[in-house]
């Protein structure tokens, strides 16, 4: 099991780059706090029915809470920043551990607590770019590149890939 | 050499995620048309001048122009597409190819002319998901992940990777 988290402090448009990632890539869901935006879970679950599932949205009020609770259960927390230990030198032994895992990508303003909490805070390279490639980078990596073939439940369509132009099956 | 090639319709938040991903991942520059945006070109420029670079950034006005152009000087063109073949079957070929490479990402409303202009039309999984997921994958994959130890030129701050917390230096 493998959730992301993310603290939504403003912008949607990249918050909706992130959970539509966070499903291609093989997240099993997303659990976010700061400010809820009914159109943005609308926006994913709308994707989760026509291009299949299950990928789960949780809203949480209380983000220390979220994290608490994720951690008694037994999860273990991977924080995505750039001031943290090379991807390159974490990837083992967050791929040998069998806990499930909550990914927190932030963006800017992350608590200093968060890299506390945090079993793991991890670089994708420590470069600024952006939240959505380190996301995409850590499942890459964690999944072994598996994700980019990977088979979602009840789709209604499905592209047939092609070397030029656009071809879409209605399943 | 490699760059990006944008069209940028509205988003100039995920444009620059976008530019950013390419600068941090190898990209030697961007090329943008569609809306020209010097509030984004400054921040581009900005972070080249803290962090380093080479990297340019160029405004054409005729996105035709400019791809043209850059096949008649030899180039070639990958466009990231969630309709193309998958990158699985196609990264072989494009890192055998010595050709400078124009690569385009374009979000929603790509013109038809883009694929057929394209050398390539190649796709990060055939799920919805991020233009900048896409380009960042794409990357990850040509340069076998050391674009993520990329040194930069004439940087002013370096960070420290660390467990915990964040330390950056002054160069």
């Amino acid at each position: 099991m493998l959730r992301l988290f993310h603290r939504c402090v403003r912008d949607h448009r990249v918050t909706t780059h992130l959970f539509l990632t966070a499903r291609a890539f093989g997240a099993n869901g997303v659990i976010y706090s700061g400010l809820r935006d009914s159109q943005l879970e609308d926006r994913i679950l709308r994707t989760v029915d026509v291009w299949g599932g299950p990928f789960h949205v949780e809203f949480h009020e209380n983000w220390k809470q979220a994290v608490a609770n994720w951690k008694k259960k037994g999860g273990e927390v991977i924080h995505l920043t750039m001031y943290g230990l090379p991807l390159e030198s974490a990837i083992k032994g967050i791929k040998d551990s069998s806990r499930d895992k909550l990914v927190i990508v932030g963006g800017a303003k992350v608590p200093l607590e968060v890299y506390e909490l945090s079993d793991w805070n991890v670089s994708i390279s420590n470069q600024p770019h952006s939240e959505v490639s380190a996301l995409s980078i850590f499942l890459h990596e964690l999944f072994e590149g598996k994700e980019l073939s990977k088979a979602f439940k009840d789709a209604k369509i499905r592209i047939m890939p092609q070397r030029k132009g656009k071809k879409v099956v209605e399943l």
